[in-house]
């Protein structure tokens, strides 16, 4: 169920990064949604500048193979891929049979007893491509709710020539209706902690005020009413029992820097016998710029599962 | 699904913080684990424990009607009950027709069309005593592997007489084998956050350094290598795109403070109009010390879960 | 996932026949659903009425632990028991470490190592009681919509004094709409089809005309038009391409013989020695009777899944 | 959920008949298995050569886009897309707006309130060759286990010229160790029969001697033991209580003829018009020899889903 997210609207991803395409389905999006290629292209287009690096080559042409039938959603699943066109496993050669550190090699390897010799496999940061993918077809049918989705690179110091930095990526979703989400384990708060921290590099995950709050009295916390069901401040970041209140939804992403710097790295074998090799291959000094896009997808991702899971609400924003 | 958390080990919680029992159903539990009742018990007095005001009562009796039989488990469904003993709705009596603030009444209503007048319903601290349960037994398969989890309160300021307190609770597990979760969205990472913050007042999550490590460089992040597979540091917490590199697995969960404080309380009614109100009913000033527990059931249900995915490794160490 | 049937209108199943008590947690049932605990109670009786040799009891009574308060549904789960008051294992003494012919008794202990030594333990046809209880609430559900389910025993040849007998039961559903199912995989016929064959028994199904539409020829076969979008003939039993076209829906279920019988039965040990038996405790000369109810149950639960899938549909049938 | 089948080894298709591709994932087939994409070429070329009237085309090709690396899987996604290189939406031309007797045209478009002009959208027969593909990946993870599976047309009358016929399709699975399933819902024959329902013109199914089995008594119908564990008989068809028993596991589908035949057919509009139709497009006179196929398809996705949820018995055959 890895490789798969969502109840109602859920995106399944396929691809190794150094392999053909990469791609994935969205099964459930309702049937009737104009399907905004424009859109899709642009959130790619952000993807793709918010990589340093990367900038000399082409965004990613995306495919749409079905599921949408003269600009309108049929209902049933939308596959689409993103080609791999610049592939150069021989970047990868130095490292074979070496684990990296702070890399999956050494943990997929145990997970599945078995590693794709030709870059990260599955945990690679291509992969979030589909993400965003997904998270645009996501957006198309958030659009017909009023809902909006913003994310903003809030700190992020910035990297020495050889050396890579972290930093941490705000959200705020605004326009959503008080009701969403669910009481218990499918809480509102929890899937969108889950779907952040599926992220590649996220550290840590807060709603609201966060992990200020642990600080904080009761009687300040507490946040109070308007006669209107607005709140005179936003603590609790939108959402009170796992359920959207109709405040803006806010929360913060952390994520480490960048773990492949063009430094001697010490990596080790299956026997344990440790190397120090420089890295080859095309990296970024941060990843945070093009983050920003991805916690977007996985936020509309989230948001349009619940939305689908009480279709009344959904319907009857359709209705108006 | 709201109710149900897992996938292999699964726990289903019902029941209403006012009405007859709470209870349980943990599905997916092998045959052949020897059921501790004593275990269960103690982690139910652990929780008692931590609840200050309410130490007055005996803690809550479980009673076990299947799965088990002679103290093993069968492989077949173990359903529980913890009877509500001391129902007393009438304390509720004052605030019917309100929403108050930092609670979950107004959302429950707005999900659902419809509110439990007898207290929180299932957005009650008292739902947590399911969770302890369920944790509870994952801890009786967990036993099995070897792997231990061990919760600890990190800080928690002292609450006034009449206000409440939030705080940090860190919780470490260890001899947990490497390869254990998985990669993109099912990350073991991504999967603990979802059971934290699906813990009622829960604001914030981080795995190892955290928030802090968007602080870092690249070079200062990134855990070396010693030969035989440990790390020197640990600044990741165990996991590596999604899954255990065999250190110790370490993560925080920041918790706001009660909301419900013997202090005058302004409530907002159906049609917008507010009125201040002085809560009765039993209420504790802080529920940190009773989280503790709950953190480490949820951490045990979330494992147990991701060890039943992988038999296999399950399976070996039984083997042993 | 074995104890648990529906996805939006979930039953989990639990208890060992020869247990304290059997029972289920329906998840997903919505709020403001009127509880009828005399439907209840009357399939119960008809369940209890259907069962021969049992007739001297009491029929079972079943406790509601939550999710409905003041006959109304909460929203949350229904969680109920039914006690198990006349538990004989004593009966079973003589099986001791004995598979019986025709039973689970060894396909149990292959699949999970491991054999409860009361009974049938979950493969007895007292699990069927909350099959029963669970179908009730559905038809609660399926009130709402005008939906009516009606099973009867079609054939049924006289059992011999020692002997027992099969027989098929026929299941006709009214006023569901056109547009209920889903194609692919998930289809309605499809999932009645699972539905019926989980009885315990079950050895065939088949919708409309069923097997004998092998035989028919394509113009013959076809159900055609009338100017009323109903149809001449009803071949196809109400379902195309997996979802319902407004006509009734009619299904057929072959049910096997009981195979426990008052004779002499070669019962096989875990060294393959085989050893003849007379078998004690009470069994039923033909559970058909009893299988009706059943029949219904499985259906009830069936399209109560697939009406909260289309709350749009489910939702415009309350708003007449 | 409608496009995917299975928990463990999950297929999702998706794809329209008359757009770019259709194609489908399969999800949680382990690492290391042989990829022969032979065997798979075979599957695909029986089910070309089952189809009579197509035999004039080339058998479609099949891209693998993912999973596979080396001919060897990697324990990833194993996308893959099924061209549709001939495609002639300009023969339902005649159609538009109307809906056809038999067919899934009316039904469709009450479930989704939209309809796909071009032919059959998702509820065609050309889905079928997606389920090929992914039986064909599962019948490489069951070669590893040694369990076989054939299925053979039973009967199936001659059609007429302008006429069409159904038939009754038998499967055999041998070597399927005894242990394979699962108790009360998740039963190793429902989910058998679910999958031979989903199959486009399933109209009944049955385990062993089925329907006939309702006449028997219950002297004749259980199967006595030998004393190798065999059973003198096999009329329960190789699963008791939901589990198999290590007898082959016996059932047949029926399958109603083809609804398109070439003699004029009363179509219906959505104003409830009747116009008789002379279809045009290719149509076969029977799908029976190219249904065999994909039964076959739909059992070895069902016993890997089955296999893989008991990986110690899978991996235990892997051993030895």
């Amino acid at each position: 169920m890895s490789n798969t997210i969502g109840f109602f609207f859920r995106l399944t991803s396929f691809g190794e990064s150094h392999g053909t395409a990469i791609g994935g389905v969205v099964d459930g999006c309702p049937a009737g949604i104009p399907f905004d290629m424009r859109l899709l292209n642009d959130e790619m287009l952000r993807r793709h500048e918010g990589s340093a690096t990367t900038s000399r080559r082409e965004p990613d042409a995306v495919e749409i193979l079905s599921g949408v039938y003269k600009n309108v959603t049929l209902g049933t699943p939308i596959a689409f891929l993103v080609h791999n066109e610049d592939v150069r496993s021989e970047d990868y050669a130095s490292l074979e049979g070496l684990y990296r550190p702070g890399h999956a090699d050494y943990t997929s390897e145990k997970r599945y007893g078995f590693r794709d010799p030709r870059g990260g496999g599955r945990a690679s940061g291509r992969e979030t491509a589909v993400r965003v993918v997904g998270g645009a077809i996501a957006k198309m049918l958030l659009k017909q709710t009023g809902v909006t989705i913003r994310a903003r690179l809030l700190e992020c110091p910035c990297p020495a020539d050889d050396d890579s930095t972290g930093g941490v990526v705000e959200c705020i979703v605004e326009h959503l209706p008080a009701g969403i989400g669910n009481p218990v384990f499918d809480k509102l708060n929890a899937r969108l902690a889950a779907a952040m921290m599926s992220i590649p590099s996220a550290m840590g995950f807060e709603m609201g005020c966060g992990f200020a709050s642990a600080e904080m009295k009761g009687s300040d916390f507490r946040d109070n009413w308007n006669a209107d069901f607005t709140t005179q401040t936003n603590h609790c970041g939108g959402v009170q029992g796992g359920i959207s209140n109709g405040m803006p939804v806010v929360f913060r992403t952390a994520f480490h820097p960048v773990v492949t710097i063009p430094q001697p790295t010490v990596c080790i074998d299956k026997n344990g016998k440790l190397t120090s090799v420089v890295p080859e291959g095309r990296h970024d000094r941060s990843h945070l710029p093009r983050t920003v896009v991805v916690v977007e997808a996985m936020t509309a991702l989230t948001l349009a599962d619940f939305f689908l899971q009480r279709p009344d609400s959904f319907l009857s924003h359709l209705e108006q």
